[in-house]
């Protein structure tokens, strides 16, 4: 997985400074180092093993019809020079494999193929992993960023022999790779929408400050999965639309079944991303509706006692015995009681005011 | 029908695991089981009946120039397999009809045309069922994930021979079924239009919180209803454009035909959404409208009441007769009277102040 | 007239249902009855009548270089019929002329060109009225709603023979009818302009809630524009690029004219979408603005007269006599006299204060 | 110039109704009358002059290699139509020279070539004028709206030789022209940017609801603006994709930067339209910061002094002597500074409460 | 560097007026004088030194298989000029050289190829510096508007004869220049990356109105910032397009990998305006969610002190004596506890019923 850090900011942590050599090889130290496994195979065969010595390679590509070699980790720059010379890469291509961050592509070097595309995890946040295929005559070579990858089931099916994988080329392996790749979206996708749907009832039923970023970092995980799968479709449109003989054309078949799956995904992501858009608006107008009935509240209480308290000064004025106009109500038998029943008229009018006027009640 | 819940979510059903073999046919057990009817006709006669052994096909298919294999429900793995041998399916088309939730699309596999599209239901919310469409010479095979249809009009001008329908090929038949499939959105429309339509008026004229939620719903229906129209225009620009030699040229002027009305249907999915989207709009508004009325009932009361309490306070101090300087109007004839005066020549006032500044009143 | 709703629902208003046959007319009883007038002529002659009986129209084709066959209303079957007869009509083509609410769009069918457009017109709302025109070697055959048209010039100039109309084909003619169909929303969007204009000034100086819904009818009215303009400029285009036979290099001339008019038709709706758009915006700032100098009034009062009245209240509290600590000043000569002073400092302070901070005057 | 008005609203002044003949000549009265110039050159002579009748043109277009016809004005159809006469004119084209408002275009007319582009002045608002340029083998005649133009350098080049644009054709000319009404358009957006930095300075300072009405008119200068250049681009564009013989192949690169510059200047009238759209975010963001610290002072004075003022309400109370429970502290000797203490605790905690919460001091 | 100003405003500093002669060079004075050094090489050789003379150029340009002549500072057009001349350089190129702010483009002018491209730093605000380029079949010529650029690696690897740039010609240098002026985006980007997410966490932990200016000016500086690499992959999607002989297939491969990183750097900055775009709502939330709590705190405070206040205004009226119904608890012996023990009630059951209401507590 590329960065704990969520992808967004797009780290270049190529140390590769601009300006410097096409080809360099700018290895982060930090990286893992490279753990080589090969499964060479044909119809009635199947060698799986790791490889300790680059020199071991030759011999099998050789002997079987297939060979796939992956290498998990590029924190070695010597074993990816060697890799580079065994297979004939272009140097163009082997810096690429090191510089993470890569757009998904494909670009045909010669007679090989050389394609870039992305896993994709869903943990806390949502990380990408880059994962480079190198499609020769008899070998597909797979670099990825570190070890653990969702191509466990390929390996069953070369090992059991299933489907036709074991009688295909190279192409069909590569395929495979592709499409277990690009399937890996799926559940990502499936986490995601129930992320988003909890993010929607919580903004609905209680909007607290901290869904904003919830949000925020929901719109931020769509956008990192926007930028991966793009330009997956792009490539799988290019591999299509060239007439590249590394493919058969039945292989071809399989790629546009790839190219389906990720118009879905790029549907889902744009759905999703349009889903999340409109959420803030609704926490926006949670919040606001949650404000009016504080404010109501408000209003209420102090429109009926501020009225109220008003009176209760006047009669609290001294002006008690100076003059008979002067405020005779408190010399009256039922001063009191008449002051207090005019206060509760008041009140009563305006809470029936309010009430009519829509302010109260369950309703709004 | 897909889901009882919206299919905003895409719920990726298939438990077809990412990187397991293409082909796999990866059926959710509580499916329906799948039922099988055929309608088998030329110009002269119609044969229509359940299938209960896939043995009867062959029999069926070589009698008739046209046979029509509709198959309701997708949960038996074998009856799928019977199917791919008898009419030769391939078998990635055959995982896309066990998988739900494709997007619409038409592929050529080799003599068959394999298409896929969606029909549209408004219930409550908004649910899209998978059909599976394969177009071969003498046959038109359909996959729908449960009972029910919108299919039955072409049945009935089969069943009467009404039109040229009886006359014409499979192509044809292929045609009438994506046009029902196609024609239904325009109810599915129509009753969205008036769904929107009760929500702006209410909206304008009774806003209550519960109204971002019901927004907020019907642009999710729209959008997935969105989702589900553009990849049927993709689909049918695709079969207008490529030559293809199933559909005789009669039947591509009615293709157009379909393609204008998805056209048609998609523009008003368009407009829906921008009015559904300015709805919100229109809702904040209105809020904030009845907000700025209560504030401004508090202002008035508070800000005329607020100046009386503080006179009425001044005469309620307990300077009384310490010294003539002491509240002189206390000991006036007409001193009371005097201060109730002035009060109501303040609120008074004031009053005609807030109404020259326009904060009373029916207008504003 | 379509209807007197808003377009916007796109009310699909024909009985047809989903499913049924293709070229089935289904006719809304309630339409108007057709009323034919045919307008037949040539570079010396003209005859205009109008048409009792369909079998007056064959003897008049062969007579006449044009004919213009006018149909106004469509509540009549088996009229449409009849023409479709007469006139070799395709019976999708004759569908879609019976179906309300087509997409504009120019269909070619075997020597026949059906040409869809709307006009406009601007009463209380926008409404729209279908045209649909056959156009063929010898005539121009169209079809409206109901009766009222914009062609009245073009009658006109028939008539008076002015300009090259009666020397020209039916190309000519249809050009001129497509002209004035769109030379119709200038006017139309002049109004309009007018309407923002007003809704702008009204919205800046006197906000009221009814604004919003202004707003919300006017963008509803330029969406409903739009959707009309829109593909009548594909339908131009179309008919530019393809090379048609039915209409002279001559004519063409006059179609990229017409062409050019749409596109300064739709550069001017979009220009007032974006200031209906932006209208909204206008009246939520214009609105709060009133409701901050609302606001800024209860402020000022309460935080000038709220401490005040504290004080007022500390001198009413009955601390009297019993100790010399209590309220020394209810027995000081100047006692009442320092208060009242004090208390005006208090609030000159407080109005200076906000004075400063600008928050009153007439500034802001 | 064309309107003192913005020319938002697109005014289609136009008398010519909806339907009348294509190729009217609809004349504004109110318009200047035409005056006509004329410019006759070639590489070794050059005559300006006044042309008082339009008997003197084609003497002069015989005499000179190139002729450019100027006409400010276009208050006298007699005058246009003779000048059609002369050259040639296609009436259509002459019909746009009279309708204003027309977007820029190039239209090839049998041997010529006609244009269309605009303009820009920014007075008070933004305003703009039609140029309307026929382009021939040996003359180049523009029409404009008023008299005043950018095109005084082009003359000074003409008269004073400089430059390859006396030895070069009326194609070069017309280049010429189109250039230098191409780059008014960048003083124009110099002046733009300035008032949209001022706005942005007066909304970030003190934002005033005159704001509101200044940005909105921004955004309606920038839209206009807009729909101003975009069709030039258009008809650069064709006029750099279509292989027109009356431009030679070194023309063409002068053409080629003229599309450079307006495609420049559409970027940078794209950027001003975003910064203009961000502003009234920042606008309400201003003014929402400056009436919540507003409402911050209310709150804090009322919360502190509302229940001060309740305390000194409880000793106000007449519960003075009854009984020895009623207000004991009325009768101690520092009763009162007691209470007096404990307001100005109460108060200072609440402060305190206050300040640590953020709600007071510079900070926020 | 181009300005200490925001280049939003697209400062358009050429003094060349509109209208004057096309590659007319307007020099603003204040502009750097040029200095130029050239560094010819070959496998074999290479000579670095500054040009004093002009004359010089000839002879390194004859005796060198390659030369790269740098030219910093545009203050001298007679510099310019004899450059023009020795080059052979289109004056309308010239031009474009010495007028600052051109879009990146790539136009050919007979056998030369004449790139314009941009350098961006990142201060405090975000600059950018034009880099115009000829490349000649034996030279590149580069022009930069001052001294300081990001080429110094270049000019390492050519000293140093590292990798292949001493081996291969002109256009590999080019490409090599290109190179390093699009990698120069990413640690920019970096930056941008690093202040977006300081800005992210500012807004959401302490919001205060200096961020509304700081958000605005971040996305000034990405409007900017796309404003500059948008052309450059115009033009580099234009070079790989047209097969242009100066350019060799091996050195168009490397163009391809500048055209992938200047896509990635285009996915970036979107993602990165996306997300700015996102922190005004995020700001506008987080400062309605303070301005809620201090609401919050006012409306507690008033609505349970205001009713109090008047319970307590109640009994300070002067009704005492006149009458036994007159507020009879003021005689009582617990009469003042009693009223103690209903306001703190009162109160307690406002309290509870605000905590139920959820407007209390931490949560919300």
């Amino acid at each position: 997985m590329a960065t704990m850090r969520p992808p967004r900011l797009g780290p270049w942590r190529t140390k590769k400074a601009p300006g410097s050599m096409p080809g360099t090889l700018s290895i982060d130290p930090s990286m893992p180092k490279p753990v080589i496994r090969v499964i060479a195979y044909g119809p009635d065969a199947l060698v799986e093993k790791p490889v300790e010595s680059l020199d071991e390679l030759p011999g099998l590509l050789a002997e079987h019809p297939v060979c796939w070699v992956n290498v998990d980790g590029l924190g070695d720059a010597e074993v990816l020079t060697g890799l580079g010379q065994i297979f004939g890469l272009h140097r163009l291509a082997l810096e690429d494999v090191a510089t993470l961050h890569q757009r998904a592509k494909a670009e045909p070097y010669g007679q090989q193929l050389f394609i870039v595309t992305r896993m994709v995890f869903l943990n806390e946040r949502l990380e990408t992993e880059q994962v480079s295929l190198f499609l020769g005559e008899r070998f597909v070579l797979t670099f990825q960023e570190r070890p653990g990858d969702c191509f466990e089931p390929v390996r069953q099916r070369l090992r059991k022999g299933q489907g036709r994988i074991r009688q295909a080329g190279p192409d069909y392996l590569a395929y495979a790779l592709l499409d277990a790749a690009i399937d890996q979206n799926f559940p990502v996708l499936e986490a995601m929408g129930e992320r988003l749907e909890a993010l929607e009832n919580r903004v609905m039923d209680r909007p607290d400050p901290s869904s904003v970023s919830a949000i925020y970092e929901a719109r931020r995980d769509l956008l990192a999965l926007r930028r991966a799968v793009w330009p997956q479709r792009e490539m799988l449109s290019a591999l299509l639309r060239e007439e590249n003989p590394l493919f058969a054309p039945e292989t071809r078949l399989y790629l546009r079944d790839c190219y389906d799956h990720i118009s879905q995904i790029i549907d889902m992501v744009e759905t999703d991303r349009e889903l999340a858009g409109g959420l803030l608006d609704v926490y926006l107008s949670s919040v606001s509706n949650r404000m009016n009935e504080v404010m109501k509240v408000l209003t209420i209480i102090a429109t009926i006692f501020i009225p109220l308290g008003f009176i209760a000064g006047l009669y609290g004025m001294n002006f008690d015995t100076a003059s008979p106009w002067n405020l005779p109500e408190l010399g009256w038998r039922y001063g009191y009681p008449a002051v207090l029943t005019a206060m509760a008229a008041l009140a009563g009018g305006m809470l029936y005011y309010f009430r009519r006027k829509g302010w109260l009640g369950g309703k709004r």
